[in-house]
């Protein structure tokens, strides 16, 4: 696997992968890499022979007091996961490398970026947006693969690329759980013991919720159903529990159509730590 | 010259230039071109063998009450013109092809995008931000040409461009004009006779302007020599007419050293109609 820490050589290395007429795809990442990215990286070589993982911690969507410091830096195993998992190339650049000056641009999904985690994370999705805008243009033509554990992200990323014509296609992928059906996530390294026991809540939560809706497509009835799980834990403190459109995240006003899908997306919060999730539903 | 009105049709065109190694250039136009735009096909026709003219009228780059219902719509003869200033293609995208629903992405400089132009045009500068990053992404690599007569949407585009590494190189081309100097523009067609003879004050203002900021690097009395001239028309109503960094576009706060760059930006009401016109400075 190729190490690469500049944009140049970066856009070079896939440029001649493209060149020599193999698929690239391409795994965005702030590393910290898991059996979620693992399970990303599998399947972009599932799909091709070229895969590029970025690590990159980017602080455009990390607001003031959010845990930018402490959030995991570990390239090194990052490295060897991401060759473990198949990855043919890894982009691990600077934020000078990819900042040199104080960027001017955002990029802004209106409508998509002001919803749930956007409404407490004032600019978080604009910070995404943007960064991931660059690493496609950086890119070049590619498939990207990104988690369904982060599902507002998917969504302003796959209507981003719509709107500004990237040319890449985006594959969403499923969330890798726990045996005891936590999501994986970088930031369970920050829940204690007595914390870690208590998180797969949200999880049956989800799955309580998605019963509901499945049965009789009624959403308050989805949202109550998963406010009475979460509530069997005191040390959690809920966020948001909502049956939403899955691809406009506006809540459900109406009940759901047999046939009709929707999402359940759920946040909350536990000590110090911010735990998010979600599931689809089909009627 | 090839004509096309689809992007996928466009995208692959541009492909299959770089595929057999031709380099790109692309020039982006709202069509009614004249001279100022068969200079910029010339020169990337000179550049390269490949030149793909583009030719959309942007809804988001025009507020409520600007003229985009007047703004003048000539595809035949852009085509002539293009194709005989040496295009190779011209890729003429209906509203409905390029926004097929009302876009949610929108692409912001903040600090160029609200200075000079952007103040008096609110939310002008995104939608040319948000449509160039759209066509370059469409595009692919390439040379891009833009005229030196927007002078601050040159200054956006390269700014967006650099943040986002989008793969194209922006050429800046000179300002092309009359005999009696005024800059060539697709909206001169609007002025009257009186007002047309008027007109070229602008120009006038602007050497006025340079020449004494080229003499003693003052910004004070370059901008009080601009407003002296233009004062001589009482049909025209002066926007601003300043002194600026050629590359952040703030005001000159301190006189110019010897040796330094400097642009004069200049806007004025004439009638209906809105002219600008710029130049630069080295001392």
């Amino acid at each position: 696997m190729e190490v690469i820490d500049r944009i140049d050589a970066w856009r070079k290395a896939l440029d001649g992968e493209r060149g020599a007429g193999r698929r690239v795809g391409i795994v965005p990442t702030m590393g910290a890499l898991h059996r979620g990215h693992a399970s990303l990286i599998e399947r972009a070589r599932a799909d091709g022979p070229t895969v590029g993982v970025t690590v990159f911690v980017n602080p455009l969507q990390f607001g003031p007091g959010e845990d930018l410091d402490r959030y995991p830096r570990t390239l090194a195993a990052d490295i060897e996961l991401a060759a473990a998992a198949g990855a043919t190339h890894l982009f691990a650049p600077s934020t000078a490398e990819m900042y040199p000056a104080p960027p001017a641009t955002t990029v802004r999904v209106v409508g998509l970026a002001e919803l749930w985690d956007g409404a407490s994370r004032p600019g978080h999705f604009d910070g995404v947006a943007t960064v991931v805008a660059k690493l496609l243009s950086q890119a070049g033509p590619c498939h990207a693969y990104f988690g369904e554990k982060d599902y507002q992200q998917l969504c302003v990323v796959r209507r981003l690329v719509a709107d500004l014509d990237l040319p890449a296609v985006i594959v969403g992928c499923p969330t890798v759980r726990e045996p005891d059906g936590l999501a994986v996530s970088s930031r369970n390294v920050f829940l204690t013991p007595a914390e870690r026991a208590v998180a797969p809540v949200l999880h049956r939560a989800l799955d309580a919720g998605a019963d509901v809706l499945a049965a009789a497509g009624h959403p308050d009835a989805a949202r109550a159903t998963m406010h009475a799980v979460l509530a069997a834990e005191p040390a959690l403190s809920v966020l948001y529990a909502e049956p939403v459109d899955p691809d406009t995240l506006q809540p459900l006003r109406a009940p759901l159509d047999p046939g009709g899908t929707a999402r359940l997306l759920l946040a909350a919060r536990l000590g110090r730590t911010r735990l998010i999730d979600n599931r689809g539903v089909t009627r």
